[in-house]
């Protein structure tokens, strides 16, 4: 049993700097746990001379190579995020036969294949519960607890900054780009908001979760991504009338059909666990064969909630070191599966639409529909707006191509002005 | 490595069916995380001839040594239930070398200590994901995901059967006695239903809860333990116009008065994750220094929900079978800690009273309460009960000692009739 384990930390930016701080006012508990002490003993940063709040300036270094062939160092705590250098980093310290720990969802969405083997040669950890779902333990559960499950559906709300913008467009009835720009002088939101409104962010998490959950590897270009930059306060009004919520979901299902992940905004029933998940909260919901339901909450993101998920990462692999095992659990992508094409994917839709004000119209839509095999669940015709009518609807549940060819018809129908809104429905059986 | 790992089932009621049915229909996908089919080769049961819904006969024994004896058991799974014999033949099991799942939250609160010395003295793994919480991943989440934190506080729905009571008597504005009768009827409620009703299903598992989220021994004796036979209709109606829902909450607290753990009724926040958790579903919230604040939510019972936790240890236990190491994590109870006396924990009250009905009455309470440093929050004074007014109460934050001596002082005015209940509000901040 070693009495000392040495981390060398990659990054130090507000997760490092957490990371740092929680060994620190942990460390006599977390050392009871271990059975030895956890050392920071070398940090690579970019800019040597930079201020900082903590006092490690004796530790710093700006070579990788100070770290890679310090014998000394047990795990590498890579938490630079981005794909590169992070990605080259973690390949030559597992080559080197390190424990690594990461937070990046970048590179383990992209790389986990390539890494997980790199691990499995040398018979190393390579751990991440911080790359998905910040403090909330999400990959360990999936990956143990869970384990006896087959997993059929997961639907995460994994991005906080979307879902802190949407819980202010719900809550103070505020249109998309003022709620933006609000998130950004807060911090909440960077100065190019696309990776989190895009939903590549969301992708990235999803990629991961879905890997694991299904045991087969899902990549970024796997899972089909829409932002929430389509939102307006109308939809987010219409939606609170009809009794839901609209989130920005990230979505991993698998049937008999093949799976399928995606990420866009969805209508959310308001009686749902997922529906009371505000500000910057996430959620991950499951469902699976024998657990049935469950969700996990907690704080997505921030120095401290993240660090959190590090550290658990760093206590694991150091009982490993501890016990003179390590890679005890890798990859475990070990089918390959086949992916159900969007087209035919099911769920009810939610359309908003302009149209003219006349007896009739709405026969004719109805019609249009029906040909497509679409059924309606619910009207609302309410709002006029210039000489138009405003109508909305919420689908049965239909297929994607169904829908599409539906909503074809309708644009060209001389009646119809305006397909405004397209929303899926989730997590509702209609 | 093994070709296969085989299991002495101890127990075949609800729960060990689930797990020979769940380790039948997902063979193959654990196999694969395992590296070794898992197999189910003895079940112990009492009663040889009783008809049975799996084709197991060729498995059963009533004799226990037929499994302590095999050497080819590598892991026996105790779902029995109870004290006695389940203690015993995990203890014998532990002794013997063999490794120990177990889903049995009365000889893990009442025994922890003894079964962890057992299995460390032979390296064998003894783990209890489904001691709390049903499904809900808690147990493994606290020993490793968050171990880098510092708990500070658990508020646990931990037993269904109140909360499928406590929703129904708050949705349908039923009383006590006629939910009990339904629960009963549909199998939710036992026959003897005082371990549910009467919080000490409920402090089991917060022992065990908090034995591990502080590092310490937590036995059921450390547990202040009160049920929800006292809560009424009226109660609930109040709560609900003051903007709470009742739960019964399984509560563990630390702080520099001591550890805090309590089985009680409360009022909880409307807006607050705990309060939206309904029927039979469990939920744990936690908060620790760097997550912040963290929710598990599940379904807390149940024959496969169960089953999923149970089989999820009988992998990890597995996995560790085949990576050469057990008792890689065993007891974490690091410490002795003290505990807070319960005249010392704070919490605002609710209090609902009879008074007569005429000048001056009030003023005389809110003296009584102002002498013992009783500050009042909020105050309703509306129905008319024959000639007395009832008038309820929320406090702001007090010891339970002044309360007490203010409801003491209360009792002894000539003008109060009857105090009719008094509940704490747990978390929320005033």
């Amino acid at each position: 049993m070693k009495k000392k384990i040495n981390i060398g930390l990659l990054g130090l930016g507000t997760v490092g700097t957490g990371v740092v701080k929680l060994l620190h006012a942990n460390g006599q508990s977390i050392a009871q746990k271990v059975g030895a002490a956890i050392e920071v003993k070398k940090i690579m940063v970019r800019n040597a001379n930079k201020p900082r709040s903590i006092a490690v300036d004796h530790l710093i270094t700006t070579d990788f190579d100070d770290i890679l062939n310090d014998p000394e160092i047990d795990i590498v705590v890579e938490l630079m995020g981005g794909e590169t250098p992070a990605k080259d980093y973690m390949l030559r310290a597992l080559q080197a036969g390190k424990q690594v720990v990461t937070a990046n969802k970048d590179v383990m969405a992209k790389y986990g294949r390539e890494l997980f083997a790199a691990a499995e040669a040398k018979q190393v950890d390579l751990m991440f519960e911080a790359s998905v779902g910040g403090g909330i333990p999400i990959i360990r559960p999936l990956k143990q607890c869970l384990a006896g499950n087959k997993i059929t559906e997961i639907m995460g709300i994994i991005n906080g900054t979307t879902n802190y913008m949407l819980t202010k467009m719900t809550n103070e009835f505020l249109d998309f780009d003022d709620v933006l720009k609000e998130a950004q002088a807060k911090g909440y939101a960077e100065a190019d908001p696309t990776a989190d409104v895009g939903g590549f962010d969301a992708a990235r998490k999803i990629a991961i979760l879905a890997s694991i959950a299904f045991g087969a590897r899902v990549s970024l270009d796997d899972v089909s991504v829409e932002g929430i930059t389509r939102i307006s306060k109308d939809d987010i009004e219409y939606a609170s009338e009809l009794g839901y919520i609209i989130k920005l979901l990230a979505i991993a299902k698998e049937d008999e059909r093949g799976i399928d992940v995606r990420v866009h905004p969805a209508f959310v029933p308001g009686n749902h666990p997922l529906a009371s998940v505000n500000d910057v909260f996430n959620a991950i919901y499951i469902k699976g064969d024998a657990i049935g339901e469950a969700m996990f909450y907690g704080r997505g993101a921030g120095e401290m909630p993240t660090a959190s998920a590090v550290v658990g990462d760093i206590i694991d692999v150091s009982r490993n070191i501890q016990h003179g095992l390590t890679s005890r659990i890798l990859c475990t992508c070990f089918d390959q599966k086949n992916f159900c094409p969007i087209e035919k994917t099911e769920s009810p839709y939610y359309i908003r639409m302009l149209v003219e004000d006349k007896p009739g119209v709405f026969a004719a839509i109805a019609s249009a529909f029906a040909e497509q095999q679409v059924s309606l669940h619910s009207v609302i015709q309410r709002r006029k707006i210039n000489k138009c009518a405003e109508v909305v609807l919420i689908t049965y549940r239909v297929t994607d191509a169904h829908l599409r060819s539906a909503i074809s018809m309708i644009k060209e129908l001389s009646v119809v002005s305006k397909i405004q809104s397209i929303v899926r429905v989730e997590a509702e059986e209609i």
